[in-house]
């Protein structure tokens, strides 16, 4: 049985106090006694395992790499000058065999960026060096058991964050900050990759234990707005939610609370509102006790839109349901008066199969969809919102806009659907498909061609990798004004790339020291 | 036409005098008006040309790497602590389009190391900071030309070391000496691979402007023995040879000449003598005025052995010929009284077709056999060597051995088929043949199972690329005392590593700091 007193511990240190209930009843996860051993680093086979495949292409990657002056084809828009970041899971090491039903989601975070000038590309990847990962490093094994359930933890590491940031990365103030929902973020230099704080609370005005991956931009002050759920804690309802002013100084937070603990992935910020979006993978306290992952799918449970103004208390807050689609990203959002309007891709169904579910995955039911969502808070008694699928002709995920209009009414988004990116234009209702022969796609970042560029009028960036090269990556540059043309220039990389969840583009005069470096 | 003070100036700084009479005869390479230009980096798609290919899988590969704690498999020896090093060519740049003929040994070095301790292994790799990849890095071009032929280079590289340092690599006195028999060692700091002294002169006493890639160590005294050829600039018959103490401060050195300005690229060293080895791929006057590579095989030229006293003064130099065979590896030599015996990897003919030739290449001819070359001090009037072939029904190249074995008679020695690796055990006239199921294996390097192992007791360590993973590659262990049982232990690695030339093993005594790290 496990030591009550270091279950408590493993509990309520960094994670809140919600889950120390739970204490006593779960089965003897601790790895005391083999701490400091330091097994032979074997990845398992099994694919489906965390890890699984080890060295096998496309499987773990782990090299940290510089590749200066990468080969490049095509015509390099010689004026672009900046960085497309990416960031991934990648898992530092095996877990421990109880430990390989993990999901892929709770890999390492691994870092790249290529520098764009002057039609030369300088590529570099670095994993974060965050608390898990120095801890790890210095143990040369993994420590950190199941994805977001800190019970299932080597007894060492009590204390230390749990945070993998391996989600999204996000430039601003001149700090690249890279994320993980279930922590606050890791503060880079945007030019070396090196881990400056492994734990950035923006000063300490980050009055929470986690952060989203997916903060705004408001492109007419340039501030900054995030949030973090589970804010107080494993399994805690709080949701703090903050602005950042231009030099990185929180101007505006509070902290309301969700109708249940469960996954908040992305938000919609408009000139007026932020709209919290819970979906229904819920957070599990059953499963955590029995050293499972956090979430259950049950699409049993509502989801929920709760909208509140920007800068006031969250007082205000207001929670809207309906159609129970199962969203995951933000393309695009504003308000206009009392209406607020917010489109994400999304399912009708889980799109995590990885997930524990109470009901069958049905992949059809995970296929996404552009799904607008209307909010009307003229009427005091109304708390339904209303969906409606624009587009349903294209399906994909990921989705994208001009990150300039961030907030605002907005024109083009983008969806990857892993064979190809679509541009919509939300004006005259058309869709362009970017296919590229032989490569399947990750997903885009829009790059505007030049700073005071109109809405979309640029390129979108992201990785190819070659069918028929073995998963050889190239990075790809399409020119939104002739999309047809294919990628009007192309990194050849000597390499499948370390894989990714999202990318981010930075123009260098956002980044300190770039034009001089 | 070529400007005739800069012609001038190109030949004689840091080669030599001996090119200066070609000045004013070749066609005009100067490249003065671009000199600054800095091209879109895309590798020709020609495989023949120099760095063609590009980013295809297996041709060139750039990438600076740092792997911590690699994916092993089977059983790594957990008290096998040290470093096993590799270095070979990888194009910094693609040549100037009337350069692309260039030869794949002009490549920049890139070194990587596995450092193996504990059952566990940290891969890194980095290019040579030489004279030459720094100004390269700086310009974002190739700035040299063809294969040792200084009259290709762009003028703005006047002055500095033409050394690739992509061949062999050797510890000793602490430092990692990094090698191109063009120009003096490379120092890099054997655990970080930063280059320390991009011209290692040996604190001045290296009085040579070229330096072999095989040295020697005398395993009784710790000294190690070194020569270079064309030593006093290009084209020169100057052999610079030397010795120095464990310390690495030069106890020996004199100059010879040889019969002709050719390549020498390896040499023998036994406890008595210093075998000195010209090849007749010879250094071509011609050639380099026309703007081609430093050599030309001349099947019509005699090679020749020169045999003299260590710490002699080299008046007592004598050259001795025989069957004109083209040998580029010593696999062992030891001297009896007035008999020196040498072994080596030979062919009949040329054995590196990348070369030009006045005789078609045969590749039966280049099949290399192990030659035993005994020559006879004994007889004044003697001035022939004799030669054997050994174990005539085993072929391959680049042969080692227990270097512990240097200058000793020896037992053991190995052989690279490219399908395999051949143990040739000289005691008992036997040869155990050591291959993996779908791979094909680089050049082994012996690792002794202890520092007092007995010859030839202990592993051989190289690059095993999987021909049904795409050429992905394993680091290879393999006990020599029981090689039909194949490799003991693997590193599987997550890509196709940079290419080699050679290996080298170094113990973790011999690293300064390599406990500590």
């Amino acid at each position: 049985m496990l030591d009550r007193r270091r279950f408590i511990g493993a509990a309520t240190i960094g994670t809140g106090a919600a889950i120390a209930g739970l204490a006593g009843s779960g089965p003897a996860f601790g790895q005391g006694a083999q701490a400091l051993a330091s097994p032979q680093v074997d990845f398992p086979e099994n694919p489906r395992d965390f890890g699984g495949g080890g060295s096998a292409a496309g499987a773990v990657n782990r090299a940290e790499i510089d590749l200066f002056d990468c080969e490049v084809e095509g015509n390099w828009p010689q004026d672009l000058d900046g960085v497309f970041y990416r960031v991934g899971p990648d898992p530092q090491y095996p877990k421990d065999p109880k430990w390989a039903g993990d999901i892929p989601f709770d890999g390492e975070g691994h870092v790249s960026m290529f520098r764009i000038k002057d039609g030369h590309v300088d590529y570099k990847t670095r994993y974060v060096r965050n608390q898990r990962w120095k801890a790890q490093h210095e143990a040369r094994r993994s420590l950190f058991g199941m994805y977001r359930n800190p019970l299932t933890d080597d007894p060492s590491v009590e204390g230390l964050s749990r945070g993998t940031a391996n989600t999204q990365l996000f430039l601003h103030h001149g700090k690249l900050l890279v994320y993980k929902e279930d922590s606050p973020p890791v503060h880079l230099d945007p030019l070396t990759l090196e881990t400056i704080d492994d734990y950035y609370t923006f000063g300490g005005k980050l009055n929470s234990q986690t952060h989203t991956a997916h903060p705004k931009i408001d492109p007419l002050t340039g501030e900054y707005i995030g949030f973090g759920y589970e804010a107080s804690g494993l399994l805690s309802k709080d949701i703090f939610v903050f602005s950042a002013d231009r030099a990185g100084q929180v101007n505006w937070s509070t902290t309301v609370q969700a109708p249940y603990a469960g996954m908040m992935h992305d938000f919609a910020v408009t000139q007026s509102h932020i709209v919290l979006y819970l979906t229904n993978m819920v957070a599990d306290a059953e499963r955590i006790r029995a050293g499972g992952v956090h979430f259950t799918y049950d699409p049993g449970k509502p989801c929920y839109m709760g909208v509140m103004r920007r800068g006031g208390d969250g007082k205000d807050l207001k929670w809207f349901t309906g159609a129970n689609l199962f969203c995951t990203h933000v393309m695009g959002g504003w308000s206009d008066g009392d209406k607020i309007v917010t489109d994400w891709d999304g399912g009708e169904g889980n799109q995590f199969p990885f997930f524990p579910s109470k009901a069958p995955f049905e992949p059809a039911k995970a296929t996404g969809l552009i799904r607008r969502f209307t909010i009307d808070l003229s009427s005091r008694t109304n708390d339904r919102y209303q969906t409606e699928t624009l587009f349903p002709e294209v399906n994909g995920v990921l989705s994208r806009q001009d990150d300039r209009f961030h907030t605002l009414p907005y024109r083009y988004g983008y969806l990857n659907s892993g064979a190809g990116w679509a541009i919509i234009d939300h004006a005259d209702s058309s869709v362009q498909q970017v296919t590229v022969p032989d490569y399947r796609l990750s997903e885009m970042t829009f790059v505007p061609r030049k700073a005071d560029a109109p809405e979309g009028d640029g390129y979108l960036i992201g990785i190819g990798s070659s069918i028929k090269e073995n998963g050889r990556s190239d990075l790809i540059l399409v020119d939104t004004k002739d999309p047809a043309a294919g990628p009007v220039a192309r990194v050849k990389m000597p390499f499948q790339v370390v894989g990714q969840v999202h990318g981010f583009w930075a123009d260098a005069s956002q980044i300190p020291g770039a034009s001089a470096a």
